[in-house]
């Protein structure tokens, strides 16, 4: 059976335990993980058959439909999610997460269907990644890697400004195939650096800064996500404790990633090291994130996470320590959860380079 | 009074003539438009006054928020909505084109308020640009025209793939100072022309085809938009006639732009031109679109479309003709509706260029 069809089966299984005939699925993201369309408009019924099952898009798209989606009956309306609750009957599940007040609405006005709650089925499903997912980050990963590498092989960093330096990172991952940045890059230099989310600026980079990068490229929909802090020409002591304390509840963090474990207990296992270093204060998020078709994505790998890690779930794992006003430093990989242990899917050093 | 604070502003009339005490407000492009803030969670309760205002973001964004939205009271809380619902009272618009179903229930059962149905408002501000808005998506189109020149000046189109022409142009646009691509480029070759939303493929560019691209710059949060059409080696009799007649359509929808003017009379006014040719089906899709902090955004110019157009918004203007199998031809620019007659902000010349 071909990939999306599989999904859609897996789904199936999810609606029969919950006694649906069927689930009207309208978040695109969703549509594209259970169809492979891309388009901008589209929904999609999935019934308790697959010749039975609805996919709807608009004029705009149907030779791109047909393309992509040749497996599935469809149908042409601009109101794609009404188009198809017109045509459901039964017990129909609704994402009540992602529809919207007025959404609702217009779902009930047209249909003869009973609209049911029926939020994360299919992010549940999304959470573990099949082997073509995995492609896709593979290789998400693999451009970030490399434009990272390319980056600092060009050398010459200081004297740039912090959007000179991640514009030049993003044209690289463009450059090499990336179909855009995952998100918008952080550089962060010097006393910047302490700020976890930090926008990069006109702030010039110096020698004896330290310099974090958070980037990602988007490959067939599929987020990587990384971050490396460097130190520019030379490291202070400080600079090195902090890394070397960061780099340690990074790989505590990689190793209490198996199957089975709750998400809470990764992130205890990698902020207890900075804990017991008195830094407990200076880790101020939480310690990961699943990665998909959403930069952010179930699994969470925080404190207040709740449930545990199936295997073939794509994590980050990013722990960071930020001295506010002076520098900090955070190391992030994606890897994905494996009986056999953690495969990083990131695989840059994690030695504290000198540029 | 700062851009921001002159948008909330506009927003407390509104607020008025509703007899409305506050509006929650949810939606992150509306919260960016309102407060200048570019992170990834907040929101906003927009109160009568200014200075009971309130913001809210999660402690991973407290400097960034400090720095973009220096000017508004400040509440932390990772449940940026729910928070901001317990401490409104009165009236309390929400809006319910954005809230989910699960969304309303979450702030229902924290808050005091009544909360009321309130959709759209931001947007219908959003809809007539300020000059710092106008001046982002001026670099944006700058940025798009810029690539295209150099794409085509660089030469060797005939012989690459969809794929890499689209890759190049995407590059360039980003090295060119576009924080990403404003959407997946569409660039479509030969018979591939004729589908209005193509995506680029390993398609061969052969001489005697149409080239069509479609694409844009992100600058500052603003997209810009436009296509051009054209020809590989030579043109055929046949592609010379659908592209005159597109060309002359498209200047008949610009032309058409004025204030006071019915978006659907804009859509006529290129539409006729198509239809009097006997070309009207293989024009499959609306005239154009607003543009700002989405790709597609009020108002629509369309057959269907509703409502006239205000000056000082921004549109394209964009009529195709799709022939299947042989190849289409559409041209895009995107405008200002000034008093003084259209303003263009694509500057691209839409003469048929052979190249």
């Amino acid at each position: 059976m071909a990939t999306h069809a599989l999904r859609r089966a897996a789904l199936r299984t999810e609606l029969a335990d919950r006694e649906l005939d069927a689930l009207l699925v309208t978040d695109l993201l969703n549509v594209r993980y259970l169809t492979g369309f891309t388009g901008s408009n589209a929904a999609l019924l999935v019934t308790g058959a697959e010749d039975s099952t609805l996919f709807c898009t608009d004029g705009r798209y149907t030779e791109q439909a047909a393309t992509e989606v040749p497996d599935l009956r469809a149908v042409t309306s601009r109101q794609s999610a009404p188009a198809l609750a017109e045509l459901a009957i039964g017990r129909v599940g609704f994402d009540s997460a992602h529809v919207t007040v007025d959404g609702l609405d217009a779902l009930g006005s047209v249909t003869r269907a009973e609209l049911v709650r029926a939020a994360g089925l299919v992010e549940r499903l999304r959470a573990v990644k099949d082997e073509v997912e995995l492609a896709a980050l593979r290789t998400a990963c693999a451009i970030g890697d490399q434009a990272f590498a390319d980056l600092l092989a060009a050398g010459g960093l200081v004297g740039r400004t912090e959007l000179e330096v991640a514009r030049d990172l993003e044209g690289r991952m463009v450059a090499l195939g990336a179909e855009a940045p995952a998100f918008a890059s952080i550089v962060a230099a010097g006393a910047n650096s302490s700020i976890p989310h930090h926008r990069p600026t006109e702030a010039v980079l110096r020698t004896g800064d330290l310099l974090k990068l958070d980037f990602g490229a988007k490959v067939d929909g599929y987020h990587s996500d990384m971050t490396r802090t460097v130190a520019l020409g030379r490291v202070a002591d400080w600079q090195r404790e902090v890394y070397d304390l960061v780099a340690q509840a990074q790989a505590a963090g990689c190793a209490a990633l198996a199957p089975g474990v709750a998400g809470r207990e990764v992130d205890r296992a990698a902020r207890s090291v900075i804990e017991a270093a008195g830094r407990g204060e200076q880790f101020v998020h939480g310690l990961g994130h699943g990665v998909g078709l959403q930069v952010h994505e179930a699994p969470s790998l925080a404190a207040t996470a709740d449930g545990t890690l199936p295997a073939g779930v794509a994590v980050t794992v990013e722990p960071g320590v930020y001295l506010a006003g002076k520098g900090g430093v955070r190391i992030e990989d994606t890897l994905v959860v494996r009986d056999t242990g953690p495969e990083p899917l990131t695989l840059t050093t994690k030695q504290l380079l000198v540029v």
